[in-house]
């Protein structure tokens, strides 16, 4: 379904085509002869298509700066010939059927490429599914999909269309590559208040999410081929983010405590960075022990290498408190702190941030403004907003309930329908919970199946850099209501008892 | 000034502490020593401010599970103590002042860190001038500055209010790397009719500008320390979003038909890639020749190298007709087309995109995902409209007229007040005028005298990777009206007559 199929295209002002009519003045073509030759080749070229309405004779005249002649005589014959359709001075537009000679080649080069193989009329391409319309982003047992049924959107709306309206050209020209600080200083009293991370609005940079924050950390901190621990199983976005960036990934295990730094310890003095997820490691949602956050912290210090705490999924916890962040407990800088908006409210809002070291800022502002110079201003506004009028607040405080409630619902379908077929192991916090499969299980498999009875899940073998060393599920709770959770359960269920289908 | 200066931060709902309270039940202390505990530590480590608003007892007895006697009991030693003000029950702030025994050391060492040193106040930060306060951004001659003050913001903000009103799950989940195909169709449809761009909406990758697309492409197609050509002079921005790729810089000159093919011959079969600005050469204005443009063409294709074709500027051409894409000269599929929206609509709307050979396709949208995912969803629903319903045609069509307008403003005003001393070289398309000083006089010197003078412009010495060859001034005319336009060429005039002061 393309938008010309859905929607006609209504350019109530005509269409800029001179691009196609380069008009020589002395070369002895008579303009009409040039408009006429440069019409049909950028319809036989498929450049201008079927139905898309050309300018009036008077406004193409105007644009090209010559009298309205010869464009008349380029038009009518056009006509005649029927590459053009329609009335003169009540809409042309280009023919839906080309003309019986269309197909012989064509004596100029120009719309055909240097190759001077024949022009053709452009083929309708084969349209790949699309995300937007397809169910598949937003089905259970889907992960990072936080309950969208659920913002505030009329809050939002609002506070968008206010910023819209009051746009003034300060705010629409080139910004901050650190941010509106607005919205720094609302981020960082967030930070400060709610995971206890020690930042003030200098040292936030805004950024459109946690794999933007890696590149630019990557960028800032590493030199082509260094090498970053990554835990193992950990976030392959994450892998994809640092390798982009030129790094050696080396994965470190993953134990009851966190990233085993003993593991890490084994591989010498070699490693410049370890990305870490201390609240809620991605993806089996283990808790960060506070020893083994200590042990960390001096094991950075003392390799003077650097720690990327990316703290996705922290404000949400089920069963013990919220630990404060890997950031706050750090005293000699050595840790660079990542969050994203992504989960906590919507991902299509594309905003996040970094907060770090004073020491490391201008490197990092640097490499933030090599990636894409700066944030959109429309959503930094509206976001400080809804941080100071209290609606994040009081949002994260309802969904924390809302949250409460589906897991329970995954929970006990799980219990009911899988019992003795998938293990939950950890749903202490975030938006997923982490199940095993029996050992020997292939979970690629399971996933394929699911999918063919209307679920999405990812398998836990596609989080490890290297082999698997455990088949599983991760299944996402956080996007889908209770009653669907409980039938997404059952659906389950039936799939692992029937494993040949 | 910070946002806490200008604004009092009114969270109605109240904010989430626990961070700071990680309770242990069986430790042997009492929880109200521990509530007590967490707060004062985080007071004195500057987490918590002065003036910020805390929890209620009720509250927070219900957000950490426990009976509200011991909260109660810890707020009323910390009201007593001075760390809180307030009545219990009507609203608790933290202290403006801090009690007399706040500075000596703390015992615990969670706020201070592992280091043993006794935690701070937070001492306040010096702010750094700000974009968004910053005259420097939008004055007389600004490069790359649209005409802001003409955007008609009414109809954006109507099409962004619509859009963020009706925003569904699906368009709030995780999209397309590729972008909305609402969008990428209306981008295509506009690339083939104004710009002779030979592409359909599959060959489209929505991206935040022309730096993300050149870190894009750089990812898909270069290997660490791969060489690629950049024009000499050229634009630095490309230069930094190469460099920070991991490429290898080579500086092939620009003459009077654009880059010098023959240059980039010498430099043998290890080029990779050019970064070229075919339409309007950045910084020099020089628009490529059509027998320039041939040659390059027949470069990449002997190599198999590639051609990044950023686009900028094209739109407005003022003395000759404009020239189509190089990327529709191409037969080869060599050329990737990269354009942007900054300079047509406004830079804070961050919107640009990539046209790739559809054989290249898949690696650019992994690369492009491993960038920053995707692009912010409403941005694209409205920009969408704003294309097919003709408002972004009529805007370009209008601003031609505006910028004609302002051209002739600065060409009178420099002819008036310059004249002998800065003679400009190009100004036939764009919203810059490029215009050189006398030889081997100090540009950058230059620029600093007009800084002092309300002036901001742009070295011409600065766009040269290498030694600069020429001295001269980049003046953006599109941001500002006709009269500040005269009235700072005549201040320029002064500036260059004093060189002294």
């Amino acid at each position: 379904m393309t938008a010309s199929k859905t929607k006609r295209v209504k350019t109530s002002s005509s269409p800029l085509v001179s691009a196609h009519l380069p008009l020589r003045r002395h070369s002895g073509v008579p303009l009409y002869r040039q408009i006429y030759d440069g019409f049909r080749q950028a319809i036989l070229g498929g450049l201008l298509r079927a139905g898309q309405r050309i300018p009036s004779t008077r406004a193409l005249a105007a644009e090209l700066e010559i009298s309205r002649f010869p464009v008349l005589a380029a038009y009518e014959q056009l006509l005649h010939e029927g590459y053009l359709a329609g009335r003169i001075g009540a809409g042309t537009f280009v023919s839906g059927t080309l003309p019986d000679d269309a197909l012989r080649p064509l004596s100029s080069t120009r719309a055909s490429g240097r190759s001077g193989k024949p022009a053709r009329a452009a083929r309708p391409v084969r349209r790949e599914p699309e995300w937007e319309r397809s169910e598949g982003g937003l089905r259970p047992f889907r992960m990072s999909l936080p309950g969208l049924d659920q913002f505030p959107l009329a809050i939002w709306a609002r506070l968008v269309a206010r910023h819209a309206r009051a746009l003034t050209p300060a705010l629409m020209a080139y910004g901050n590559p650190a941010g509106l600080e607005v919205l720094r200083a609302a981020v960082a009293e967030y930070l400060r208040t709610a995971r206890a991370v020690r930042c003030e609005a200098d040292q936030v940079i805004i950024l459109s999410g946690s794999q933007a924050a890696l590149r630019v950390a990557a960028t800032a901190l590493l030199a082509q081929g260094d090498m970053v621990a990554v835990e193992e199983p950990g976030y392959p976005g994450a892998r994809d983010a640092l390798r982009a960036s030129g790094a050696e990934l080396a994965p470190v295990p993953v134990d009851d405590q966190g990233l085993s730094v003993a593991a890490l310890e084994r591989l010498g003095t070699r490693v410049r960075a370890v990305y870490v997820t201390p609240s809620h490691q991605y993806p089996l949602g283990v808790s960060m022990s506070a020893t083994r956050r200590l042990e960390l912290l001096e094991w950075a210090e003392r390799h003077g290498s650097w720690l990327l705490e990316d703290d996705y999924d922290s404000e949400y916890r089920y069963v013990s408190r919220p630990l404060g962040s890997l950031q706050g407990m750090d005293g000699h800088g050595r840790v660079i702190y990542i969050g994203s908006f992504s989960k906590v409210l919507f991902p299509s809002l594309r905003v996040g941030y970094l907060i770090v070291p004073r020491a490391l800022r201008r490197g990092f502002l640097e490499s933030r403004e090599a990636l894409d110079i700066f944030s959109p201003a429309l959503s930094q506004l509206a976001l400080a907003d809804f941080l100071q009028e209290g609606h994040f607040a009081r949002h994260l405080r309802r969904m924390r309930a809302v949250y409460l409630n589906r897991r329970a619902a995954l929970l006990e379908g799980l219990a009911r329908h899988c019992a003795g077929r998938l293990t939950v192991l950890n749903a202490d916090g975030g938006l997923h919970a982490a199940a095993a499969l029996p050992v020997g299980a292939d979970d690629t498999a399971v996933v394929e199946r699911m999918d063919r009875h209307g679920l999405t899940a990812t398998a836990l073998s596609s989080c490890y850099a290297g082999p698997a060393r455990r088949a599983g599920l991760l299944l996402g709770f956080g996007g889908f209501e209770e009653r669907r959770l409980l039938e997404a359960s059952r659906v389950l269920g039936t799939v692992l008892r029937h494993g040949t289908d």
